[in-house]
């Protein structure tokens, strides 16, 4: 391998690598990174992410992370931490315990998951367990599937003149008391994008526009943004649940609200 | 170059990639990627961003690129669009009609910002002059500094018990008519992270501390997250300002306030 270009004067990723001044870090025994593969396209991996996959000899991953990406750390012992499929889903407090495990026994740790750890993720409560038993830990950051999401389809996340800040928020805990504030939300008059809000879309749609926005506000459902299954289905406020319902469009999927989802027609999407 | 591994069982980031079903997409002539670097790291680079700079023949940059990534595009030609550093600014237009110019000239165009090409990097505006102009594009995402920084930095985004949602906002513009409705924002009881306030930080913090938030709410400045010039300092919303200031912190930085702050000091950071 050199640097030199291919046909075309074009590089090989490959080549590419090899330009950059990249040196990752150590994954040492006894330590665990949690980690993020973004939303899907093992094109979205960060470099370091992808060396932590080859540096590792235990993965920890969700039902989220395509097989090709899980395929990085061969001879790794897998583990399957995912809460989808049919399997038995594995509790938080259990999967806590499992890492806190791995590393006492001096394993090269790495938990994966789909998009990233720190947004909605709960890998702040996995940093948290190790923390507290003193384990030594990183956090690699993913493409949060969110934000990717809306690149992939189409729709800037801000855009000069239609928004100057945008909402991530979980739909988990729609219309219940451990809620979010959607009218405080809806008042800030600024873009919304809902993680794992599906189940409850009629709820959010109906709090938002008991907030204040405008039924005829633009709205969008994403699902398996990145990949060969991506879907999208663009209605307004009003009707986005039963035109995404309509569709066949089912959980894992995002939800976006506000006036940026109408950008995408003016893109070409 | 094979898939096999190195000392300990543990395959270099070569060897990772090897393994990884990754095929780029071809960057055709004529075309134009924005493409966004992360916030500084080379490691936080996507695997498809690298392999857009392997292809290009011409890269436009901004610049809080770091060098060792421009220098990948070995080969393109490059031009600086960069806004800093007593260089004479570019203006927006004029980013807009050199990636038309360098698409209609054949060319692989490569568009690089820091963070991310759709949030807060403009990046809407050059795709919207590109569709208006029928010249092909993608978006490929970037780690959006305000999230990558909290993360580097021991912050997790969200947490159970502590969030349901995350904003991100420009302070670009606080203070004048043209400014986000930070009272709104305060309301919604969710943290914020800012881009580009730092300049108007005195003024965004009494903002929000009108808007309901409490004077003791944790907050952070963070500058140059994930690279060796990384720098917090963290206090309260009253005290932010002030303490940012005497530590020198200067733009460009991300500020942070809301209670994910303190999980801070639990995580070890």
């Amino acid at each position: 391998m050199n640097g030199s270009a291919n046909i075309n004067g074009r590089a090989t990723v490959e080549q590419a690598l090899a330009r950059l001044n990249f040196k990752p870090r150590e994954l040492e025994p006894g330590h665990v990174w949690l980690a993020g593969a973004g939303p899907g396209d093992p094109g979205c991996l960060t470099l370091e992410v992808l060396a932590a996959l080859g540096q590792c000899d235990a993965l920890v991953y969700d039902a989220l992370v395509s097989p090709d990406v899980v395929a990085v750390a061969q001879g790794a012992e897998l583990f399957y931490a995912g809460k989808r499929g049919g399997q038995p889903s594995m509790k938080q407090d259990d999967i806590n315990a499992l890492l806190v495990r791995l590393a006492r026994e001096g394993r090269r740790v790495v938990r994966l998951k789909g998009g990233d750890p720190y947004i909605f993720g709960r890998g702040g409560e996995e940093a948290l367990a190790l923390a507290g038993e003193e384990i030594p830990f990183r956090v690699l950051s993913g493409l949060t599937s969110g934000l990717s999401a809306l690149a992939a389809t189409g729709i800037p996340a801000t855009m000069r003149g239609i928004n100057k800040a945008v909402i991530l928020a979980t739909g988990h805990a729609a219309g219940t008391d451990d809620d979010v504030d959607w009218t405080a939300i809806a008042r800030t008059g600024q873009p919304v994008v809902v993680y794992m809000g599906m189940a409850n879309l009629p709820v959010i749609a109906a709090k938002l526009l008991s907030g204040g926005l405008a039924p005829s506000t633009p709205a969008a459902v994403i699902v398996a943004a990145t990949t060969p299954q991506e879907r999208i289905v663009v209605a307004t406020l009003a009707t986005i649940a039963e035109e995404a319902a309509a569709a066949g469009l089912a959980s894992p999927a995002l939800i976006v609200v506000g006036g940026i989802v109408a950008m995408r027609a003016a893109l070409g999407g």
